[in-house]
């Protein structure tokens, strides 16, 4: 994948950067942004780094994530060029209001929004921290190890750590280059994984005891309740709704968080077979073919029977 | 990582070849195996792939795991070479006995014997599925898909997919050239950590329930009871060991699976603060350092309680 020419130019001309990207911010966020600011400091440019949420407490074991500002006013004093990273509106990275005198979009989600003076969108790239890696090449900068570690784990978690069917044969060469360069996959691949706390590691349990499997799907739940009795948040489910894809017979998990109230956040999960996103929609959330969610209300028994009827549905339309 | 010139002669000149793995087959020795039978059979050889035991369920995803055999008598009557992957010494194949007029031993493990005419043993290789992909190109042979998706295979079952310390850059390097040859990472992955059947589910979460930490040590057990009420094997309690490592504050975890009598398989994983190896030990089994495993006899609170004893005393003389 090539750098365009006016991508490098316009990091080549300018002195003032914002890097900022998305709320809620995930490891390939964090690891492009941190890796493009020390790229861009290597060449002399004076860099800012935003996200309007501080850095998830799994992520800051990545070198430089100490850069982050959570506070956006302070940091428009000097006229930035505004680079958005792992996202294109402005809004999906809470700068509503705010603007620019340029600016400069790097992303690889599906375009939302034609925001930017410069654009460069690669909906086929795995990952924000693979365009991030070939811009600094391009730059002719000298990897580091703190960039190679984060675009590494930028890397990582947006291909489940080359598990998932975005992972080619160029996410693996680039990795390799981050590997020469001092990333070293057994140390990111632990603070990733291996990590839970014994309270969540509670969570998972209680969780995982409830599964319920029907028709391919396995239905598991997340009670208030269970938040107390392991003193634990919502934040700690993050993975959960994965685990049960590993049943051969399951083409869907849907775990269902309390939200309190009888109001449940719903994840679903599918390996390929069902669209999960179609689903989501149908209750007015959405997502991704094999990852969507949306939000509902009605005691257990009445969200769980509407889902079932919802697949049963879009399966019966399917044959159709 | 060079083949060695003479490994390359001696595939070369002759034209029969018996390939043998070790006894209990993962995916490295299976995928090692088949992918090298594959390439010299695309350079006119005759080759035979033998196994004392079949080809494990988990594993006949695998394309061309039909060309194992499990009865060795019928093999000889050509007098081929024997090719012995993944281990060193004939007994570790269930060879014992048998004599060939040449041998050829590839392997990444350390050396325990000194038997074979011709020796490539690299204990820095990640997987003996590596050596074979750079065997195969030395060779000047074309890889197949098929091949591809053995060697990428092999490459993953021994490196967690890119997870274990053992993943250089040159083991990226490798599985982007598989790739490129048609592996899909994501099918594969799939494969190996997707496909438990519902009773295997079941017998998990059954054994986990039963976790306890103490002093760092996460101890669970799978009794015969469990197998009984969930209708598994022993060998569905395969990666159970490792899953209580995901806690942050677990050094070592220790899974007992009851044989009967009394009597207890314990499998130990660490993450590299403990050596299991020389705990395991101490009980007359043995290992790696990050994973062991020993039988022993007693009551459960009694073989839990010398494991705790042996654990102190390890790092009690650690100290002094």
């Amino acid at each position: 994948m090539k750098t365009p020419g006016k991508v490098l130019s316009a990091f080549r001309r300018d002195a003032r950067f914002l890097i900022a990207t998305h709320i809620n911010p995930d490891g390939d966020a964090i690891g492009s942004s941190v890796a493009l600011a020390c790229a861009l400091e290597a060449i002399g440019k004076k860099v800012l780094v935003y996200d309007r949420d501080p850095v998830p407490k799994i992520y800051r074991f990545m070198p430089g994530h100490g850069k982050f500002r959570t506070d956006i006013r302070n940091m428009l004093k000097s006229d930035p060029v505004l680079v958005l990273l792992d996202c294109n509106a402005p809004d999906r990275a809470g700068l509503e209001g705010f603007s620019f005198r340029s600016s400069i979009v790097i992303d690889h989600h599906e375009t939302e929004s034609d925001f930017g003076d410069i654009r460069w969108i690669r909906k086929d790239a795995a990952a924000t921290g693979l365009l991030i890696h070939y811009l600094i090449k391009a730059l002719g900068v000298a990897l580091t190890r703190d960039m190679a570690e984060n675009l590494y784990t930028a890397i990582s978690v947006d291909t489940g750590t080359f598990r998932y069917s975005n992972t080619t044969a160029g996410v693996l060469t680039a990795s390799a280059e981050l590997v020469k360069a001092g990333a070293e996959p057994n140390v990111i691949a632990e603070s990733l994984y291996e990590t839970w706390d014994y309270k969540r590691f509670r969570l998972f349990l209680l969780s995982m005891n409830t599964l319920e499997k029907k028709n391919g799907i396995a239905i598991t739940r997340v009670t208030r309740e269970m938040f107390r009795k392991t003193g634990t948040k919502p934040e700690d489910t993050e993975q959960f709704s994965n685990f049960p894809r590993k049943i051969d017979s399951v083409k869907m998990s849907a775990m269902f968080r309390e939200l309190g109230g009888n109001q449940w956040k719903a994840s679903l999960r599918a390996k390929g077979a069902v669209n999960v996103a179609a689903i989501a929609e149908t209750f007015g959330g959405g997502g991704h073919r094999n990852a969507a969610g949306y939000k509902t209300e009605g005691d257990f028994a009445c969200v769980r029977r509407a889902l079932l009827q919802a697949v049963r549905k879009l399966e019966g339309d399917k044959k159709t």
